[in-house]
C-alpha cells in the first residue's frame, strides 16, 4: 500500500485550492446553516490504522448513510427474506421518486432509496422493540463511540417539512408494503437520519462492511461474510441514486453518500474512507467528496475493479 | 486460490442434476433451433491457466456480449469523449426500452443497452474505416483464435426481423444522435451480435479485462489500467439490464450476458469465466448460467466484493 | 322530443333483466354494505319536468361527483385565475394517480382527478370562511331539498383509509400547490365526498349546468353562459378519468361518474340526468349506469353530438 | 343564426392587427417555407351557404387533419371492429409520443395520435384495392372538387427526414399491431398527410361530419348517423393531442388541427369550419386558427356545449 496520510494530505490540499461548487441542502433550517467549505477526511483499515485530514473532527448529519445501517440491521436479523419487501436493482431515478412504486406494487427498487428505507423502518418496528435505541447502540458500539447522538432539532424539522416522504410512505402503506402507523415508520426514520457523525466516527462505524461484517476487534459480529458480500454490492450499484454507475466508474468502490454532505467508502478486506464536504451536486452528492474520492482510487489504483 | 478444475466440475455436475428452467430465445429460428439442455464453462487466467467443463466447445451466438467489445473499440479510440453520447447509469428497465431515451434527448442511459450499444456502433462507423473488419480482427487478435467469424445467417435473421432495433434507431436519429444511416448502423450491429463463439474464445476474449486492459502475452494493449477499471465498472452496474442488481448481489463479478444464453464475468487481477447455457430466465439471462456463477463465486469466495 | 318517461321505463326493464357485471367499491366498510343490485335514474328538463324510475328515491354516496360542485365554487369566485393551479387537459391515467405531477410541478392535469380536486379543496378554505357549510348550503338551495346532508361515518372511514390521498395531498404540497394544512384540505375534501344523495336531488342539483349557470327558477345564479360552457367542456373531455374518451364516444354527453356507483349527465339547454347503480367496472365507473346512458343517448339521439 | 360573414370578417380584421405568435412547422422544407402571416378563413352551412375571408383560397398541406378521413374510411367498412386495434382515449401526450406504446401492447390510445394514424394506414392496406387512390377520390367526391391533389413533394421530404414515424411503425410491428410492410404503411400515410387543400376544400370536405354522415346533396353516404356521432366525439376528446381538454374548453367544436396550420371544426347539425393560419403554439396548434375558432363561438355561442 502507498502511504495513504501523505495521499490524502495531497488530495485535500488540491482540492481546496480549487474552485467549489454546488449548493448546501437548504430544505430545513438546520442543514443550510453549516459552514459549506468545510473538507474532512478519514481512512481506517481493517488492521488497525487511522489517517485523517481536514475537518475530520466536525459533526455533521449522517442523513441517507444511515440508510445502509438500517439495512443492515434488518438483514442480520431476517436474512433474505427481506427481499420480498424491497428489490436490490438501482432504480434509474433520482431518491426521493414515486415514479416505479406504481407499477411495482408497493416494492422499492432498493433499500437505499428513501421509500426502500421507509419501508425498512417499517420493518425495524416489528423486528425490534425499541428500534431507535438499537440503531444508536450499534452505532456506538461499532465505533467504540458512545458519544454518538441523535440531532432532535434536525429530527424535528425532517418531521416538520418532510411532505415528500410522508407522501411516500402513506403512498407505500396504500400499496400494501407498510405494517405499522406512517407516523411511527416516519418517526423512526427521521430519527436516524438526524445523528450526527464526525468522519472519524463514519469511517469506524463502516469498517465491519470491509472485514467480513464484524469489527477487528472481533466485538461486534454484525453480519456473516456472505451477507457483507451482498451489502457492498447493494451499495455499489445503488448507493448514489441515479449517479450509482457514475460513482462506480469514477470511484469504483461500495458506498454511500448524503445531503448532509457526507459519503462513506470501503474496500472490502483492507479499508473504510468518510469524506465530508457540504456543498451538494445536482444529483445530491457531494461535489467536494466525489472529486476526493476519485482522485484518492486513481491515485492509489485502490479500486475494486 | 483453490482447486478451479475441481470446483467448477462439482458445480457443473450438480447443476445439471436438477432441473433446467426458461426459455430459450426464440425471436429468430437460429437461435431457437439450439439444444436447450447444454452447459458448458471455461474460466482462463490472467497467468495462463485454462479450467473447462461440459459443452465448451460449442459455437453459440455472442449476442449482447458484444456490446462489451464495441464499447472498447470505440473507448480506445475517443477515450472519454465518448460520454457526451451515452450515459454509464443503469436504466432500470429492460433491454429494449424506449422509456428514457425521450427525456434524455436520444442519450441513452448506458452502452450495454440496445439503445446505448446502436449508438456506439454509429461512432465506429465514424471511427473506423471497416468496423465491421476491425471487430473480427480485434476479437480474433486477442483470443489468438482465427477461425471466430461472423453467422451470416444469424445476422440475416436479425436484420429481417428487429423490428424493435430499428424502431430504437430511428427514434435516436430523430433527436439527433445517430449520423450515420440507419441501415448501416444496424447492419454493423447485428452482424457483431451474430459472432459465433465457444467457451473457451470467449473467456480468452475477455481476459484483457482482468489484465489491465491487455493480453497476457502483451501482443495487444486494447486498454490502459484507468480505462479497463472503468469498463469493469460499467459491466457491474449495467451488464445484466434490470437484473444487474440481482448479478452483483448474488455474483459479485462484472460481466454481460447475451440472449444467445452466455455469461461472461472477470475478476479484475484475476481470470475471465465464460458460461453458456441456452434458456433464458424472465430478464433474458441464462437460468444455468446464473446459477452456476452464483455458486462458484459463494463456494470459492472470488468476487469483488 | 320522444316520450322520456316511456324511453327511461323501457331502458330500465331491459337492463335489469340482464345479468350485471362489475364490483362494488369496497375500500370502505360504507360503500360495501350497499345493494349492489339497485338501478334508479331520474331526468330533470330545464323546463321543470321530472322523470325517474327504480330505485330513484334511495340514497347513495356522492363521490367524486361532487369535484364539479367544488370546481363550480372555486370558479365562480377566482374566475380563469383558477387555472394557474390546475390544468383541464385529460390526464390518460387513473383517477389516483401520482405519475404526471412529478413533471407538471405539483398542477393536476385536471380539477377531476383526486389530485386536482384536492387542490380545489386547497384553494375553497382560502376563499370561503367556512367552505364545507357553503358546499352544503349551496347543494340545498340549488336542488330546493334541505334534508341532503354529510354522511359523517362515511366521511370518517375515508378519513382513516385514505392512505393514497394522503399520499396526494403531502406530494403536492412537496411541490408547492398546497397553502393550508394537509389535514385541513382533506378533511374538507373527504366531507364533500360523503353527502348523500339520491337520483332526483342529484339531477336537479345539476339542472344548472344546462340552463346557462342558473337554476330555472332564477334564484341561483352560479356561473355565467361562457363559466357555464367551460364547464360542461371539462366534464366532457376529464368526467371519467382514463375512460372519458370512452363516454364522449357512447353516450356522448358533459358528465361525471363516482365510485357510490352514480353519474350524472348534462345536455345543455335541455336537461340533467342521474342514474345510480352501485356495480363499477375496472375502470371505476358504474356498469349499470353507463349501460343505461349509452342506451338513452342512442335511442333518443338526444346527444351533443 | 347571427350574421356569419359579418362575424368571421370582424374577427379575421381584429387577429390580423394584433402580433402573430408561434412557429411554422420546419422539420421539412416544404412547410418551412410557407408565408407565415396568412390567414384564411371558411365557413359551409349544412343548408348550402359558404361564408369566407382572407386566404382561403391558398393550398396548405392538410397533414394531420387527414387521420379523420382516413379513421372514417376505415370506419365506414369495418365498424366497430375498428377498436380492437386502436382506443378512442386522449392519451394525454404528445402527438408523435411513444410513451404508452409499450404499455398498453401496441395499441395506440387513439386514431389521432400519429401511433393511431399509422395502424389505421395498415388496415387501409387490408380493406382497399388501393388506398391511397380510395382517399383522394373520397376527398374529391365530397368536397365536389377534383382539383384536389398528392403533394409529392412534401411527401418525399416526410418520407426522407420521418425518423420520428419510421420509429413508430416499427414499433408497434414489433408489438404485433402492423400486419403489412412498414415502407407500405408509411407510403400511404405520409401521401395522405401531403394532400393540398384550401379553407374552401377542407370545410367542404368536413362538412358530412356535420349532417349526420352524408354530404347534404345526399351524393355522398360516408358514415350512417351514429358513426358520425363517434367521430364527432373523438374528435372532441383526442384532436388536439395534449391540447384537446383546451380546445374543448376554449372552442367547444369537435376538431382537428395539423402542423400546416389548418384547423376545421364542426357543429352538428350545422356547420363546417377551416381556418388556416401558418404560426404553431408550442403543442404544435395553429396559434390564429385557435385565436380565430375561441373568438368565433364566444360571439357567437355556437358550440355543443
Amino acid at each position: 500500500m502507498p502511504d495513504l496520510q501523505n495521499v490524502i494530505e495531497l488530495i485535500y490540499h488540491d482540492i481546496i485550492k480549487h474552485k467549489n461548487y454546488g449548493e448546501v441542502a437548504s430544505y430545513i433550517p438546520e442543514l443550510a446553516a453549516v459552514d459549506s467549505e468545510k473538507l474532512g477526511v478519514c481512512l481506517t483499515t481493517v488492521d488497525g490504522q487511522v489517517f485523517h485530514v481536514g475537518d475530520w473532527q466536525d459533526r455533521f448529519s449522517i442523513q441517507s448513510i444511515v440508510k445502509v445501517l438500517l439495512l443492515s440491521l434488518a438483514y442480520n436479523k431476517l436474512g433474505g427474506q427481506l427481499w420480498q419487501r424491497v428489490g436490490v436493482e438501482p432504480s434509474g431515478t433520482a431518491f426521493n421518486s414515486l415514479g416505479t412504486l406504481e407499477n411495482d406494487e408497493g416494492i422499492p427498487r432498493n433499500p437505499f432509496s428513501n421509500a426502500g428505507a421507509i419501508v425498512i423502518s417499517d420493518i425495524l418496528i416489528d423486528l425490534y422493540e425499541d428500534p431507535r435505541q438499537a440503531m444508536i447502540d450499534m452505532i456506538r458500539s461499532v465505533s467504540g463511540d458512545p458519544s454518538i447522538y441523535f440531532d432532535t432539532k434536525v429530527a424535528a424539522s425532517e418531521k416538520a417539512e418532510g411532505f415528500r416522504n410522508v407522501a411516500l410512505a402513506n403512498f407505500i402503506k396504500s400499496l400494501g408494503n407498510i405494517n405499522n402507523g406512517v407516523d411511527d415508520v416516519l418517526n423512526l426514520y427521521f430519527d436516524c437520519c438526524s445523528i450526527a457523525v464526525n468522519c472519524e466516527q463514519l469511517a469506524k462505524v463502516f469498517l465491519f462492511f470491509a472485514n467480513n461484517g464484524q469489527t477487528p476487534d472481533m466485538n461486534n459480529v454484525l453480519l456473516n461474510p456472505s451477507q457483507t458480500k451482498r451489502m457492498n454490492a447493494i451499495m455499489l450499484t445503488c448507493g448514489f441514486y441515479d449517479e450509482a454507475g457514475d460513482f462506480a466508474y469514477k470511484v469504483g468502490l461500495p458506498g454511500k453518500s448524503g445531503v448532509g454532505g457526507g459519503i462513506v467508502a470501503v474496500l472490502p478486506k483492507h479499508f473504510s474512507i468518510a469524506v465530508w464536504s457540504p456543498r451538494l451536486n445536482e444529483k445530491g452528492n457531494s461535489y467536494r467528496g466525489l472529486k476526493f474520492l476519485e482522485k484518492f482510487t486513481t491515485e492509489t489504483k485502490l479500486s475494486i475493479f
